[in-house]
């Protein structure tokens, strides 16, 4: 019964009625979806601070960010629509751009940004996620105080319920997050795609002394769909004043500019938060355990709340790609951008902030006869006479000859494949009889999503032959969201199918 | 409904009808306390196989154990009597014998019987555990293939509960331990303390072309109050007839003594389960997945399904110290013989069979002036001018001038508290304001086990004052079990206190 | 003067009278050049025990393999025609089939045999050898106990001077290889290219109970040119009658073929050497430092002895790949194999015996319109309009638009270079002032080998235009060798040139 | 010229036939002994700027040090009197304090300081070295993008002779320290035992503007036997004006008060140079290549040059413990100190400013029966009735039944003997027939330094009978300097032995 009212409760905060993944309590932070746009005359910079463009040489942190701060990443966004790539894994852990998972951009943010000290909160499908983070990030390459400690929801003789939201989840884990006598906890959603060195936020807080600061974008433009994200009415100073909670029906068809220009009081604008934020240690004890011991979700209960109770909450205003993967083709297109490889995408090569991954000994790509243009291809993948354009294909995918690939994203495969068949390394529900995996001989695919460990026959079309917008038959291994197919994992698709 | 009855079946095992555990879906293995008897007249092992004395050259085991079995650890015990010592951790991780967590004694057998592949099941208390796991395990170690990952109890789409019991906990991560093409899973409890080479009893499954392998101890006695484990009947060949579960209230007030007399038919023998399987793959996914898609506890439903659908279930017969920590007495001892380092309990220090645990970079041990006697001391401890008799000084403890400690198992502490108290490493509820982590002036404590953290001021008796077998007040920050005094977990036991 | 004599012994020992590295103190092993050759007809074969196809079930090894053998690993074989390869390198670290090291498949085998005591001994150009050995196996991959220990040549009070030989080596080491008592060492040359499961070589010895293995090729031919291999003489029961070494001028024109059937007594055959040995532990104490004090070459000074002294001495004859990288062609037909992944070659895709190397962070390989034939392609490659043929192509490569590349090793590069030229991760004598590293726009390369950080131009044409044999200039940037064109490391070959 | 008086000096010192070291070529910076003395009036500090009460807020580094500075570190000090600590080590592999090896300070201190590329340059006895800084910091520690990289002395075509000095160290290494584009290069002697916060220096060097940053103390006594440090005479602005070999002969006797106070010009101070050095990388590259071609010792040709040069030439003053380990007494002193924690000496339990080291995984120590005063005791000692007063007890001493040791320093052992003495783990040389390694029974230990795997026989007095300050049988295995017994490495002393 305490999982109803929880249901409730989460009903209340979201306001899309009924899918899958809202029966489930969530830890989502950043239940919005806002891109860059960068043609977007920025008529309130005037009056807000911008931090684009830090002095060469600013204050140095003290005490030192390896030592005082630490990230709380929570791996899966709520409200999510990435189903069904989020079936057997939560968001976090989706692949993304050939060798990467998704969790990945924030935790390179993290580690180049000196922050070595990282909690990750996960309840949801966690178990690729908990792999993943173990094996890339454990051990090695934090430093000897550092880690990337996976905090799976856990049973105590105290509670015996999930995670209950955000809020809910820190509050539990507070006596594992207090562990180190960091100064600020830096609250972090695990599925966003973007570059910042934290250290300017960190800097901007101390500074500015505040208890709260909250990130929000200086240049985005929110899409018609998007619901649920927080707006913060800021002053000149950038102290926010007031925080409004988007998903509110009547402001459902404001774009951000639209909004801005509703608050033509020109000592106010308004700012959509991106759900990050910078708090002091004591301000995080005192509003989870003594202000708001009932709050379930961060952002729209406490965060607003610490603003109520008249602290000092400012917005730090971030300039730069951004990207919330909310969606399936918010994930595609992020994938098509890592491709071009412009300025205007997430850089997966900018040697000053690389981004870190699992580590891997797989033999190079092989290719027998292949033309391929504007692609990019992961480690250890096998090609045979084919071709591939604007596709990202993930490690140890095979492509058989005769294959077409065009503007898709391969996730590849965990193993590589015994010919004969003998193999058993795929759990059984997995076993095709006669379909290897990879994608079989004269198979076309477009604009679609293979999964990975999925098993394309020979003579397949992938190629939303109906032109269908949303659909799909997830009994035969597929869905269709926003005109794009989406092949499910381990999935089996029959030679001579048309799609 | 299965919840219900599994709720039942634990309550039917352990005799106290109410305790906070009980009430949680469990994960237990080898609900059963044994101990290790070797006076025992082992007036059956004529008639079966014993597997101690092993030929120097056995057979290869092939395929390799390294590529060819996972083992599956299971973080906690059910029906455990280690509260409060589990209050915020599950049973696998309680520090033991100053260095060490429990669990660290299964996993070390594993890697000293080459099997590299691990996964550790959890969802009680299990963040402890966790990262512990992570950071004695993960990355290095194992070798390039190998690795400790944790499962811990998730969320999905298909199902948005808790494990349900040992056997659900199998069945729900089965598309997790397939994996990798193993041969066998090899099914252990986490919180058993004993040493043995997994290869034999490979071996001898393999020899035997078993479909399961159940160990069993050859030369054990069974403590009067032990209740809730399986008995075998096994016939002159090893092969398990029959299945007793022996919390069955008509054999409650037998020792194995008894019982195996009770058979004197000789050409069968009742042995006890040791909890741990040796399992085929494919006859783990038909069992769970075909035959008993119901069952939730390993034992008692599926392993007795099997024998009952005929299956070839054989007992391999263990000799050695093995101990089942299961109640806080049990733990208490075992650090007393490690104290021993005689032949007869676990032996810490055997160069052949190593124990590994999380690598540690503290400080040598400070001694400024201290009379130490059967005792073992971990590393990083401040010890003043102090006595320390028959106990176990765990990392990093503190004990100032004047205080004597005797019989005891202090688990230490996991900072370096700063002096002037400005550190604030501690989590707000552990902030002692007077009284530092460690053992004050002149403070005399006898037959206690002090947990992590603990702060116990000057001139304090823990003593057992009035002699209480069972109590304590938890609000007071400790618990009497068994006569034995146990302060929890950053309790702060104030200046001049008699306990 | 002391360097003189070291001169002297070298020349003694070498019969090759000057070329630039037998001025050196040399450490090879192996001092011939065989090669696999399936369709000989092993006519010897029946006369002797052959070792490939193993009993499915051989005899357990005990004690176990990674507790009992510890292998010496040499880190540059002597004698060596790689040059300019080695300029700045030892031969081990030779990048090679784009991801790997040479020395890579030496330590492979180690691991996928289960010795994980390795020490690698080194002294010429080893800097970039230890610094591999160190990247890739320390600290993780090996097991607790394991290691890869890298030895480089000192100094010490008793002995100021390098290594003079195999045996020297081996000999100032052996306070640091007795650290671990294992049972036998097992003596490695680190410069071949071959898959063989130590174990069974093990099994052999210690079955037979030799004081020393050699490990003989079944099945091989010699090249014309080769010289200063070892020839052993074995009886049926594959005991070693004699030892010759085939630098002797009168034996110079054999080939195997010929030699054994010069010895037409069936009771006796002759097989090469492969210059891998097991030796007992105290067999190996008792040759260094006891009978063989002064020797400085290990097989044929200590080996050699160890048979004249009647020691059992036994071959072990192995069969399949086997490739001694001793020359530039050499070199260029093991990359040009690896593309081909037939069965004939080394397979770096074997998932039973994979190949390990340093782990690696790499973004995908990028590539905007590309026509790739029969090729291997490294991590993180960036390649534009080119076309690419029977290559390979190594890590972080960037080839411009309208590039053909043919039947050519492109190694690759150590870093990104950042396009405004301001990045300064180049060693000042590889600053390029116009040319960025990679291959440039229009640029031809055909059977090449184009060392790492080279920057070739535009218009370029390295396509060995005069057909030279042997030649080139080194102060230009390149070396020709066998008719291949090899570009040498962090050369600068302007626009325009044609070579 | 000051190549000359260089040259001299080593001559000098080396000129004494009977020192084994001063054959060898050299790798010594810091040629000087200096000791912290915190009573010393700093009557010049008035007129130079001192550095340590920095401002809690400096300037932040940009660019950040762990991208920008690359420390080298010399794994030996020149001119050592340490023997016989370095028969069979180089000065940084010495074990201290219990758990440490001496170059653990230094490379503590570079990764709190966030420096993460450091290069170790070695080639006296280097092995012992190479595998503690192998073990202890690759792969983990050091961050994804950080390593600490052994450099070992080595051949090469161009060059067949062993290091020549610091200075040919540093040059015929550049091309591989310029891998990474850093700003600076910290040159750091590997023997020194202090903490400091290199990012001071960094900003203070950067601020300035310099070319080169010396360390100098500030606060220090010179002891009457040392010679050849640098003297620096600095005006107001902490310029370096002059550079003085103390060497010279007339100089002999100062103290540096006395020095300091002959420039009785109160715009000069004399410092003395600790042999830390930050320097410009196109400085360094200038310097070797240009400047200086010849240059073999850093300090005295390379920074005096560029001070004559008119360099910018800085000094950076420290204040702080800080010890020079160039003697056994001053060895024995450090260890002393160790013990006493008191805040005159190296902190090893600063929990701000961690020392790093091998990661253990020992069992805990086990006593028996002792009483132990004012002592340090390692990881896994075994400690019988016995009484320790005042001493070091490094890793898995194990110390008999009677025994007394007061005033010492014991290394401990490499392993754990088994009993029964089967176990050959011990090289050859180092078997005792009768005696284990440890301290026997009834044995008396009084101011001696016992070196790793000793086996001390039964009641033995180690006690200086004859009151001996410099003399000792390193036959019979022990040397006597400074008063102090020194029981060599592996050494044997027979039952009943009166040393």
């Amino acid at each position: 019964m305490s999982r109803t009212s929880v249901t409730m409760k989460l009903q209340l905060s979201s306001s899309t009625p009924v899918n899958i993944q809202t029966k489930l309590p969530i830890l989502g932070l950043g239940r919005y979806h806002l891109r860059y746009s960068p043609k977007l005359p920025s008529n309130f910079q005037s009056t807000s601070i911008s931090n684009s463009h830090q002095t060469p040489n600013p204050i140095l942190l003290h005490p030192p960010v390896n030592q005082s701060v630490a990230a709380i990443v929570f791996g899966e966004g709520s409200d999510s629509r990435l189903y069904p790539l989020t079936k057997r894994r939560s968001e976090g852990a989706i692949p993304i751009a050939a060798n990467y998972r998704l969790i990945d951009a924030v935790v390179s943010n993290c580690i180049n940004s000196n922050i070595n000290k990282i909690y990750a909160l996960t309840q949801f499908n966690s178990t690729s996620l908990n792999s993943h983070l173990s094996r890339a990030y454990s051990g090695a390459g934090l430093g000897k105080e550092g880690f990337v400690e996976v905090i799976a929801a856990y049973q105590s003789p105290e509670d015996q319920d999930w995670f209950q939201g955000t809020a809910d989840a820190i509050r539990r884990c507070l006596w594992v997050l207090e562990e180190y006598p960091v100064a600020e906890f830096l609250v972090l959603p695990g599925h966003h795609l973007y570059k910042m060195d934290y250290q300017k936020l960190i800097e901007f807080h101390r500074n500015r002394k505040s208890d709260v600061t909250i990130v929000a974008s200086n240049d985005i433009t929110v899409r018609d769909q998007d619901s649920g994200f927080g707006l913060l009415k800021i002053n000149t100073e950038n102290q926010v004043i007031q925080y409004t909670l988007k998903s509110d029906r009547e402001h459902i068809n404001y774009s951000v500019a639209e909004t801005l220009t509703r608050f033509n009081d020109t000592s106010y604008n308004n700012v959509p938060s991106m759900g990050i934020y910078l708090i002091n240690r004591a301000t995080m004890v005192n509003l989870l355990n003594k202000h708001f011991r009932k709050a379930n979700d961060f952002e729209s209960e406490v965060i607003r709340g610490a603003i109520s109770l008249g602290m000092k909450v400012q917005a730090y205003l971030f300039e730069g790609y951004w990207e919330d993967m909310r969606s399936i083709e918010a994930f595609y297109q992020a994938n098509m951008e890592c491709i071009k490889k412009s300025d205007m995408g997430y850089n997966f090569y900018d040697r000053d902030s690389p981004v870190y991954t699992m580590p891997r000994y797989l033999p190079p790509t092989i290719i027998s006869d292949a033309v391929i243009t504007d692609s990019v291809i992961g480690d250890g993948c096998i090609l045979n006479r084919c071709k591939i354009k604007g596709t990202v294909i993930g490690m140890r995918t095979k492509v058989a000859d005769g294959a077409i690939v065009e503007d898709s994203v391969i996730m590849g495969s965990d193993i590589y494949q015994i010919e004969d068949g003998h193999e058993s390394g795929i759990a059984v529900e997995e076993k095709g009889i006669g379909i290897p995996i990879g994608i079989g001989e004269n198979t076309q695919i477009r604009k679609a999503i293979v999964d990975k460990n999925a098993r394309i026959g020979k003579n397949v079309k992938i190629i939303n032959r109906d032109n269908v917008e949303e659909g799909g038959r997830e009994a035969d291994g597929y869905i269709i969201s926003g005109g794009i197919m989406v092949i499910l994992r381990s999935a089996e698709i029959p030679d001579d199918s048309i799609l």
